[in-house]
């Protein structure tokens, strides 16, 4: 899997959202692809659960070493916070022994937007 | 598959969103097992668009007589629409010969509650 389009390669400056509100008008094939990559990576329990506990962790950040709570082998969270990094939900740092995983706040901002209702719906 | 427990059986009146904030709180298992569901049903690059068809189709609502530009064969538009259906994501109503697909607003907006950034980050 590569890294989704609608992101900077690093460092997470300038982001352009991939997609129009899904109600504004139908998705291109292009756009369906970069978007729907990001909800299959939260279509499963464990890895929306893994993804929640980093994003509601102290700081923002957590390494599979804070994530113990999920009944889940640590193996299983490292291969789960892999692939939500693969998906641009996630990115990581290395730091002594283990990598912190932060959420990319650009990428559930555009998520969200897609998600977004017209108003006078 | 069963219809999403946070939505009312029928006609669309109240709905509790299933789930806090995803930056709030760890998620526990019984809320994933509904939010990853919904997510999972629009995983699919070809189900998102079809999705998006019936979101930004006139009126709001569309039946798969209106839905032919995304390159699949009409079979396979009803499959993925019953899919989005038993993920709570649409609602439909027959209506002589066609069944009619609307989105269900309530769970969008549960959806973009979840993916909420806290204010502050």
């Amino acid at each position: 899997m590569q890294e989704l389009p609608l992101l900077e390669p690093a460092g997470g400056q300038s982001v352009v959202p991939c997609c129009p509100p899904l109600t504004e008008r139908p998705m291109s094939a292009a756009e369906a692809e970069t978007a729907a990559r990001m909800f299959k990576a939260l279509g499963d329990p464990v890895r929306l659960r893994l993804f929640s506990a980093v994003a509601s962790h102290e700081g923002g950040e957590a390494c599979v070493c804070d994530i113990s709570d999920v009944g889940v082998s640590q193996p299983t969270v490292s291969h789960h916070l892999k692939k939500l990094k693969e998906a641009g939900l996630l990115t990581s740092e290395r730091r002594g022994t283990w990598v912190y995983y932060r959420v990319e706040p650009s990428v559930l901002a555009a998520m969200g937007q897609l998600l977004a209702m017209p108003s006078a719906a």
